[in-house]
């Protein structure tokens, strides 16, 4: 029985050497995490994941096999995207031990954590970052940075035992009422949504290029952690907004 | 230019898979470390050994092979085995943290550390145990503790590299772009009493008692702490709404 299987679950995209998957596996087992998503997978199952398993086969028969990364993070209300250092975007950055922190604090109190890792050689896209409510960097020689992505799934996941051991000591109190809870990535999803469609209709958004604008707001509004509630409040204020359009005109 | 190559070396004892060489030269490389040390490698060099270096060939071509553990640690001062943890026997023992404290401290002071792994399945015997001034062990499952050796070292190597950086001065970086400069509280003011006005005009918020709603959006778009650039985009939004409303009448 492992000491916390948290809900937190580790999805790679496009992994392209099989190996990886198997010494991920191990790598979350070693640090007693057990929902793999594989979204994409080069060659899946394989030999050579089995082999680099080393006994957590059974993470890998039970990984989730999905089509795209929405699916494997469907129902997650944080979200966090490893990538080397991105000095230039303004994207809400943490290091691997504040992930850690922060991703065993969300599951206390009931929300589901994704962390996600892109292709060994180019990593994430814009369009995966987007989904995204932090980037994580770990700390690393800036003349050398690339961790083989096994190696990062490793540290992440010991950063998140690391966590998990220091909390037992200080043991949060866990929201009781479950209007307060994180809203889940679906809930935030159909936010945006409206939201991208009610400024159009004011014509703050052009309908054929809405992307840099509302890439922003997602941003702005990810790091906000929005909950249940406040989710509520804001699309509330998004009808309202429509309501008074249509009965003005 | 490594930020920090420091005097601390990595012994790996006996390996049997020469990719566990290669991928520990990467990870050595990765965390700012050079030099390693193979005790009676299996197969060396071996093309698999480096394939997972991954560009960090120089450090394998700049290995020391040597026969004994003995001979790999002459001149250390200070030497950690790292090992599952042991609890019958009566020797010190620290976790990977304090490890890479130690280690750091020490060789600030001039000394030579090592960091010693031994075999792939069978660990280190009792006789290279009696060479080390620690064990050290890395915080994991208790029912599935055997880590990859390169995964190992990875953590080891990554836990010395924050304690470089925590012995660093905090190195804050600031945001050159003035746009993206944390908004000043006036700024956020002009931004709730603009909301505050636009929700009223929608018939989101009762003119009379504006009052519980209008708090809990604060605390929303305060716990995102905005910038100078975000505030300007939410007043462009309510800008834009109202023109809307008041051109649709």
């Amino acid at each position: 029985m492992p000491e916390s299987s948290a809900p937190i679950r580790i999805v790679l995209i496009e992994t392209s050497h099989p190996g990886n998957i198997g010494a991920t596996g191990r790598a979350m087992k070693n640090m007693s995490l057990e929902q793999l998503y594989l979204v994409r997978p080069h060659h899946f199952p394989h030999a050579d994941a089995t082999a680099r398993a080393a006994g957590a086969d059974n993470l890998l028969s039970s990984a989730v096999v999905c089509d795209t990364l929405e699916e494997a993070v469907a129902g997650c209300s944080l979200v966090f995207g490893a990538s080397a250092r991105i000095r230039s975007l303004r994207w809400p950055q943490v290091d691997a031990r504040e992930c850690g922190s922060l991703a065993v604090e969300h599951s206390r109190q009931g929300g589901e954590v994704a962390l996600v890792f892109g292709r060994e050689r180019s990593g994430l896209t814009n369009q995966e970052l987007a989904l995204c409510n932090y980037l994580t960097h770990i700390p690393s020689n800036e003349a050398f940075s690339s961790l083989n992505v096994a190696a990062a799934v490793q540290l992440l996941c010991y950063e998140v035992m690391m966590a998990t051991r220091g909390d037992q000591v200080e043991q949060v109190v866990t929201p009781t009422d479950p209007e307060e809870a994180p809203a889940r990535s679906g809930e935030l999803e159909g936010l945006y949504q409206h939201l991208e469609k009610t400024l159009i209709e004011v014509g703050f958004l052009y309908p054929d290029n809405p992307g840099q604008l509302m890439r922003r707001l997602r941003r702005l509004y990810n790091r906000a952690a929005l909950n249940h509630k406040e989710v509520n409040i804001l699309r509330g204020m998004l009808t309202a907004i429509e309501k008074r359009i249509r009965d003005g005109l």
